[in-house]
């Protein structure tokens, strides 16, 4: 991995379990359900394991040495706190002065503050390097997307086979709901390996709400939005993929606001390449709805237009570094970005369009190749 | 929700994304990817989400009054930070006094500090009352659990199909291996509306190490150990199993090993019930290996024996409190833990079993009704 600077403190100080903490599992390459400590000084690296996680940790963990935190317990006697261990293993390697992430807990850091050690906290993100893609990760996240893609194309097939009775969509007689699509959906996520929590199959009004996952019977004839976000199992990085379908009748309103949000979305996909702000790229898309009328704001108590940002990092998160929003963020090389513009209005329904992209020197290189078709 | 108790501040404060941390989703049923902060005082709680979330969390949130982050935002000008919104938050309720959590992060806790707002760390677990699990929450957890056997069927299934040739396993004349053996347990689950990501399914010396989750051609003849923590998707609650089979033929010593880890399990649950500590049902574990004459340390440079918990709390985290282990901790009615010794030797391989039981008063409910046969 590549240098953290530890802005005069003697060693960067990590204490996580590396599922939910990706800046933990990036900087060892070890998953771990239960907290482990990591601690680099500019020479070296530790990661210190309970007696439970010492072989597996050995096996994985990449540039650190693996040491039982098991083992300094039983030298400081009867089950030690957490910051008596980290106490004694900074003491023994002559470090006071330690930097810690903006995320670490407060309830540690008070204590080691207390046992007279100095904490620097570094802004964030912790490893900036983090948003620059290798091409190992590149080609996991590359992977993720066909798997993401499979998923839509499992989400379409079962679509194209619902009838359409009046204002519902039919499945060999009743009433097809987004629970069903969705899991149409994860089964063929689980093919390429991939798991999927909050896959949106949402239409008609539910579709207004950008987070609304979906429930109950689908519409006919109305917009319906399926953004699915798998994680691969095996690497732990993200797809991201949205499409919106109309089965059924398409209305001139939902046509027209279809082709605003593809329009928009070519418009900040025309921007991507290094050296740009990802804040053009939204700026761009925000000018392109204003100038074609569609107006953003709360009304009738809720919000509707285009309220979210135009795209973020992806990576062993979801949701990363840099972004395409109202916030400065520059593009470089090597980065992974969505572009996903929408469209939300009561009555009319909602409309997000979403690729992922790899940023390049001159221009892009599209890691989605699902068609953009609205009718179905 | 229940009491938390204050310590003396004016509010409690939250600030976090509720699908990793549970004590916020517990707090407020609102579950979404992105930061929000949660504010609570004797009187009244407040969740605070941006103008994406505000129709979703409006729907959502129980008992806590839903209102705009982005409108305190725009009050304060020119994307001001997360600090400055928390800062004129808690300034317009005269609130001085935060209680935090002992994993709320240090860097907004240092620049509230800065802005001259007292903290008090409160101690794990921030919602004692989070263990007390009530009649939909033990319904719910029930639920994921039989979503889990679902998925150990459909190991057994796979396993029973599979032909013996020495020392493999063959599916349709190939290797079967432990990925294609997860498949079919994760398949099983969607059908339950449930996730897994780390199901184990690791045989032969892969078993030896306890958080190994398996690869490659699963053995004949050796122990295979499966463990299945699915989440019920809807609910956020977990199920937890484990069950170890051997395809082919028993040697005397695994049968040996397997009657001693079952008659170990049996002896933990005999202790259960209200009242008894978890330390206890661990020690009747450690004693039973110990009289059985199975020891525990490290042998040949790996961790042997039996050398994590009896078992843990299960909820919105797979692991939370209370626990059976060396560390003293109270059962309690409505307590919801496993019950998982283990044995773990080079050569002869692995073997653990695992129950999900409520406690109750006089003794316990078994969530887990899968039969316990080590032969296939």
């Amino acid at each position: 991995m590549s240098e953290v600077a530890l802005q005069g403190a003697d060693a960067l100080l990590m204490v996580g379990d590396s599922e939910r903490d990706s800046d933990l599992f990036w900087a060892t390459r070890f998953r771990a359900p239960d907290p482990f400590v990591y601690l680099r000084t500019a020479e070296k690296s530790w990661v210190m394991v309970k007696d439970l996680e010492l072989d597996r940790a050995r096996e994985q963990v990449q540039g650190a040495e693996v040491i039982s935190h098991s083992e300094y317990e039983r030298r400081l006697g009867e089950r030690p706190s957490l910051v008596g261990v980290l106490v004694e293993i900074l003491r023994k390697r002559n470090i006071q002065h330690v930097l810690v992430a903006e995320n670490f807990p407060i309830g540690t850091a008070d204590a080691l503050r207390q046992a007279n050690l100095v904490l620097t906290v570094a802004q964030a993100p912790l490893f900036p390097a983090r948003a620059f893609k290798d091409d190992r990760e590149i080609e996991a996240i590359a992977g993720a997307q066909v798997a993401a893609e499979a998923g839509m194309s499992a989400a379409v097939e079962v679509l194209r086979r619902a009838t359409i009775d009046g204002a519902q969509l039919l499945l060999e007689g009743v009433p097809l709901s987004s629970e069903q699509v969705r899991r149409h959906i994860h089964h063929a996520l689980l093919e390429h390996d991939c798991v999927a929590h909050h896959t949106i199959v949402a239409g008609g009004e539910q579709a207004i709400d950008p987070h609304q996952a979906g429930h109950g019977p689908l519409p006919a004839n109305k917009p319906i939005i399926i953004d699915i976000f798998p994680q691969h199992t095996p690497s732990g990085y993200y797809g991201d993929i949205t499409r919106t379908f109309v089965r059924g009748t398409i209305s001139d309103s939902v046509q027209h606001l279809y082709d605003t949000v593809l329009a928009a979305q070519l418009r900040a996909l025309g921007q991507i390449r290094a050296g740009v702000d990802g804040q053009t790229a939204h700026d761009a898309v925000v000018s392109h709805f204003t100038e074609a009328g569609y107006e953003t704001g709360e009304k009738d108590g809720r919000m509707q237009g285009f309220f979210h940002g135009t795209g973020h990092g992806v990576g062993l998160d979801i949701h990363e570094g840099p972004s395409l929003s109202r916030r400065s963020s520059k593009l470089e090389t090597g980065h992974i970005v969505t572009v996903e513009p929408g469209l939300y209005y009561a009555g009319t329904g909602g409309v997000r369009i979403e690729d992922l992209v790899v940023v390049e020197d001159e221009s892009y290189r599209n890691l989605t190749s699902f068609p953009k078709d609205l009718s179905l």
